[in-house]
C-alpha cells in the first residue's frame, strides 16, 4: 500500500467549506451518498470496488504539521480551524455495498454519517478511489463476458494513468474477474497471480528467432509461450516456434502451459493458420493466446469470427477504460441532523431530472426472483423502512414516479445491500482478500440475467423507491417548486 | 512524493526476460529508445511530462528483502538471480528531452544506455510515468489554447484514475498551461496554486441560499466565487449573489477575486444573461466562471458563441484525457554493443510500416527557421552526426523515405533536444520546479506555427531522419528482406 499521507488529497473547497462550517455549526450532523447515475460502457450495471482503499484513506486520516504549515502557507486559514484540523479524525459512521457487488445507478454505495466537516473533507478521495476501480473492475466483467470461459490477463500497466492507475487497476480487473496480471507489484500487493513471458526485445537481442525461442524454452519448459510476430508470424514465427518445440519433445523435456502469442496483424486469419500449422506438428494442445489492442467488442468479433484464439491478454482499453474512461459516481447531501436527533430529509434540484437526488437516510435493498435466484428489481429505502416478503410489494421509478409494479408476496427474496464498515470513527469491517472478492464478485454476476449482462442494448435493472421514501421526495419536490 | 517502493512496479515478463539474459548475455550492453506514433487527440505535437518522477524512480531501484522474497514465491526464479537482483542498482546512461518540451512522433522521449537486464527493467514504469504526464500536460495545453488567454483551473482529482493519476495528472496539467489545481495534495508536493470555493453541499446544508452566499462572503471577500445553479440560476442564484454583493458594497467590504460560478444549463445562454444582471448592478468586475464536463472542443464552442466566461474549471474530460485515455508511447531496442564497444543497429519489422523502429545510437535535433523562430522540422540523428547551419540540409520523412527537403544554409537554426540524465547511474540533472518547467513550456508551444496549434486538422510537423540514419535503416530493411 502506499504510505504517503493522503490527507490533503482533497479539493481545495472542501477546506474552505469546512472552515465555514467550523465557524457555523461545526456540531450539525449529516449525511452524504455516494452514488453514480449511468452505467459505463452503456452497460447494464457496474461492479462496486475501492472499499478497501477507502477504509485505508479514512484510517489514516490525520494532518501531518507539515500538512498544516502548508495549509497556513496558504492564506486563507484562521489559527483556530488550523487547530481543529491538528488533532482531527474521523468521528463517523459509514455504510457501503461490498467489493464485487454489482450495483446500479442511482443507489447509494457509500453512506457517510458524520458531523459535516468531516463527512466533506472525504469526499474527494472516496470519489477518486470508488470512480476509479469501479470504472475498472466493471470494465474487466465486460471483457471476460465477451471471453465466454477463456482466461483474461491484465497487462495494461505500461499504458495506465500513472503508478496507482496500474497497481489499484490491476486490482480492479482481478475483482472483475481476470486470471492475472503482468503487474508484479500488484501481484505483492494484493497475493493475486501475475503471469507473463516475453516481449519483442528478447527476440531482438538474439541472432535470430530460432535461438531467442530455444533459449527461451529452456529456461521456461513450464511456462512457455512464445511471441511469434517480430519478423514474420506465419513465415517465421510459428514455424520456429514449432521447432522448438519439436526439439523439446525429441530430447524428452515435457512442456507444459506452453504455446504463441500473436500480437499483431490479423488475429482471425493468423490464429486459424497457426492452429493448422501446431496441430499438423502434434502441438494440439499448444495455447495460442493474444495481445493488441483488445477489448470487448474486439474478442466478441473474433470469437464469431471463429478466431483460434483461448487466452487474451488485454492492456490500454481495459486499464483506462479507453471507451469511457470515467465513472461519474457524486457525493451528495442527503439529509441534516436537526436538535432532536432526526434526521431532515434535503433534495438538490436540477433542470435535468436524473440529477435530482433522493433524500433522506436510505440504504438499498436487492430483490430477487425467488425461482431463478436472478435479480428482479432494486429497492432504495429509508433505514426504518420495514419489509416482508410475504406480502405484495409495490415499487416505483425513481425518475418516472408513475411508473409502478406490484411483485407478489412469496415470489421474491430480499437482502440489504449495504453494510456498516465504521462505527463512531472505528472500522468494524475486515476487507476479504482480492481473490475471495473475484468469487463473490462471480456469484454476483451470476445473480443477472443474461439480457442484463450483454454488451450491447442491455436491458435495464429498474432501481425503484420504497412507497415512503417516494412520498418524502414528492413533498419536497412539491415544496421547491412553490418556494 | 509516493514512498512506495516500484521497484517491483513492472510486468512479469521484465523479470522473466532478465533472468534469461543473466544466464546468456549478462555483460551484454544495449540502447533502448521510449517514443509515441501518434500524437494525442488527433493533435500536431505532444508535450514531454514525467521525467522527474521517473528519475524517483530510477534512483530508488532496489529489491528489498521482502520483494525478494515474494519473487521467490512466485517460483520461476533461480537462486543465482535472485542474488543477483538483491544487490540491484541501476548503473547505467540515460538522456531525455526535458520536461515540458514540444515533441513529435517517432523521436527518442528517452534513451537508456545500460546492460541489458537493466535497460530492460526499466521499461513499464518509465512508459508508465511518461506515458501519463505527457498525455495530461498535451491535453491541458489544447485546453488552455482553446481559452485564448483566459485562465483554466484543473478541477479533476475526484474523476482522476485513482489518486497519483489525480497527484500527478494535476502536475502535468500545470505544465501544459494551467493556472491551478483544486488538488490540495498536488499544491504542497509541487509548490503549484491550489484554489476553490465551495459546493452544492455548501449552498444546501444552510437553510436559504441567500443566507450560505452571505456567510461565504463574509469569510472570503478576497476569494469569493458563488456557485449559483443549486436550485435556480437565473431567478435565485445569480440574484441571491448580486445581493450579496450590493451588501458586502454598502457595508464598505472590499470584494476582491469575486464573482459567479455556473455549473449546469446553458453555458452561453446563460452567461450573457448574469453578465447583462452583473453589469447593470455595477458589477462589472465580477468574474463569470464555469464548469461542468468541459474540454477544449466545448471551450472553444462557447468562446465562439460569445458566452461571457473568462475563468474556467476543467475536471473529467481533462484529467482523464476523455477523447484519447492512452499516450501509446512504447519502448524499443535500438542497437546492441558489440564486443568492441561500438553499437549494432538493430530494426524491429512490422507489416504495418509506421511501426517499424528507427535503429542506431540517436539524437533528436529541432530545426528553426531562423526568421521567425518557428519549429522547420525535427531530425532524428546519430548521435556522431555532424552538422553545420551555415551548411544546406537535406532531410528525409521516416515513412515515406522518397519525401526529401533540402534546407538552405543560414536559414536555419538547429538545437539538440535530449539531454544526459544519468552517468553510470549517478543522476547528473536537476529537475526544474513545475511553475518554471510551465514557463519553459510556454515558451516551447510559442515556437509553433499556430496551423501546428489547431484543434482538428492540425499541420504535421516533420519529423526526418539524418542521411547517415537514413541509409542504416534501408540497408537493415534491405538485409531483412532478403533472409
Amino acid at each position: 500500500m502506499s504510505t504517503m499521507n493522503l490527507t490533503l488529497l482533497t479539493d481545495f473547497y472542501e477546506l474552505t467549506m469546512m472552515q465555514g462550517y467550523f465557524k457555523n455549526k461545526a456540531n450539525e450532523k449529516v449525511i452524504f451518498d455516494a452514488f453514480y447515475r449511468t452505467n459505463p460502457s452503456n452497460g447494464g450495471y457496474a461492479i462496486a470496488a475501492g472499499l478497501e482503499q477507502v477504509i485505508d484513506y479514512i484510517r489514516n486520516l490525520t494532518f501531518s504539521a507539515e500538512d498544516i504549515d502548508y495549509l497556513r502557507s496558504v492564506g486563507s486559514f484562521d489559527e483556530d480551524f488550523l487547530d481543529y484540523l491538528s488533532t482531527f479524525r474521523f468521528s463517523g459512521d459509514i455504510y457501503a455495498i461490498p467489493e464485487g457487488s454489482v450495483v446500479f445507478p442511482r443507489e447509494p454505495l457509500i453512506k457517510v454519517v458524520a458531523p459535516i466537516m468531516e463527512a466533506q473533507l472525504v469526499e474527494t478521495a472516496i470519489l477518486t478511489i470508488i470512480n476509479h476501480q469501479s470504472l475498472i473492475a466493471t470494465k474487466a466483467s465486460r471483457v471476460c463476458y465477451a471471453a465466454k470461459g477463456n482466461g483474461i490477463m491484465e497487462f495494461g500497466l505500461r499504458r495506465a494513468q500513472g503508478p496507482d492507475a496500474g497497481i489499484y487497476g490491476a486490482r480492479a480487473a482481478m475483482i472483475g474477474g481476470c486470471i492475472g496480471t503482468s503487474n508484479v507489484l500488484a501481484g505483492q500487493l494484493f497475493d493475486v497471480p501475475v503471469k507473463g513471458t516475453h516481449a519483442h526485445s528478447w527476440i531482438m537481442s538474439f541472432p535470430d528467432e530460432y535461438t531467442a525461442f530455444k533459449k527461451y524454452a529452456e529456461m521456461y519448459p513450464n511456462a512457455c509461450t512464445l511471441l511469434v510476430d517480430t519478423y514474420d508470424t506465419i513465415k517465421s514465427g510459428v514455424p520456429n516456434a514449432i521447432r522448438v518445440f519439436t526439439e523439446m519433445r525429441e530430447a524428452g523435456i515435457p512442456l507444459k502451459n506452453y504455446g504463441i502469442r500473436l500480437d499483431s496483424g490479423d488475429l482471425a486469419y493468423m490464429s486459424k493458420k497457426a492452429r493448422k500449422m501446431l496441430d499438423a506438428a502434434g502441438f494440439t494442445d499448444a495455447v495460442i493466446s493474444a495481445s493488441s489492442d483488445l477489448d470487448e467488442y474486439l474478442i466478441d468479433s473474433l470469437k464469431t469470427q471463429g478466431a483460434q484464439i483461448t487466452s487474451w491478454g488485454v492492456g490500454t482499453n481495459m486499464i483506462t477504460s479507453k471507451d469511457c474512461p470515467a465513472f461519474g459516481g457524486v457525493y451528495k447531501l442527503a439529509a441534516i441532523q436537526a436538535e432532536d436527533g432526526t434526521f431532515i430529509p434535503k433534495i438538490k434540484l436540477s433542470e435535468n431530472t436524473e440529477k435530482i437526488t433522493n433524500p433522506g437516510n436510505k440504504t438499498v435493498y436487492r430483490i430477487y426472483e425467488k425461482d431463478s435466484g436472478k435479480i428482479k428489481a432494486d429497492l432504495i429505502a429509508l433505514v426504518d423502512d420495514k419489509f416482508d416478503p410475504a406480502q405484495d410489494l409495490k415499487i416505483f421509478d425513481p425518475i418516472e414516479t408513475w411508473k409502478k409494479t406490484t411483485l407478489k408476496g412469496g415470489t421474491y427474496v430480499m437482502r440489504e445491500m449495504m453494510t456498516q464498515i465504521f462505527k463512531e470513527g472505528r472500522c468494524v469491517y475486515e476487507s476479504p482478500k482480492v481473490m475471495d472478492i473475484r468469487a463473490y464478485c462471480q456469484e454476483e454476476l451470476n445473480t443477472l440475467w443474461d439480457e442484463a449482462r450483454r454488451l450491447i442494448n442491455p436491458h435495464e435493472v429498474y432501481v425503484d423507491l420504497s412507497n415512503r421514501l417516494y412520498e418524502i421526495k414528492s413533498q419536497l419536490l412539491e415544496q421547491m417548486s412553490q418556494s
